[in-house]
């Protein structure tokens, strides 16, 4: 019944791999793991539900639409409400980043 | 607004702390930090709500009503349902341990 989220990675070289944890009424967990993604140059998430973020391996660089950018290291988190505007500026190239992520609300 | 869930960490070993990151309808995201706490002998935790469980450093044990025990290293991961009868066995008496829990439901 135990999974661990950082071990056995998918390789994510070719493309994000995202693995759903858990999926409840208005909530949903994912592990999500990249290697040198980011988002298209131009593109918005912008999202009914609120996120919140932790990173737990890897890095990585959010941007958001009025111009911060915040740069996530090992436990690092961020709650991003809806609406926010934001991208995925960019990911570690040469190792795997590893996002947990919690839709709700 | 990003803050880091494994630096400047409190000191736990007189108890534990709790420290809550994201409270919304129906949904809370919390860190906590044992150092060495285990539920008290016959305690049982009895929750309306299900949680999810992260073991973000150190280790831990769970215990299960029905006689599971589980332990939990980096980057475990367990939802433990509503009402499903558990307690926190043992953690680690020498070092801190963190938890990201999330309730829900």
């Amino acid at each position: 019944m135990t999974k661990n989220l950082l071990t056995s990675l998918p390789d994510a070289s070719a493309g994000e791999v995202v693995t759903s944890l858990v999926t409840r009424e208005g909530m949903r967990i994912e592990r999500i793991v990249s290697q040198g993604q980011g988002s298209p140059e131009g593109f918005w998430y912008d999202q009914a539900e609120h996120e919140f973020v932790l990173l737990l391996q890897g890095h990585a660089e959010l941007e958001f639409e009025d111009g911060r950018t915040v740069t996530l290291r090992l436990g690092d988190w961020v709650e991003i409400e809806a609406h926010v505007r934001h991208r995925v500026r960019s990911t570690a190239p040469d190792e795997p980043t590893v996002w947990l992520v919690a839709f709700y609300g």
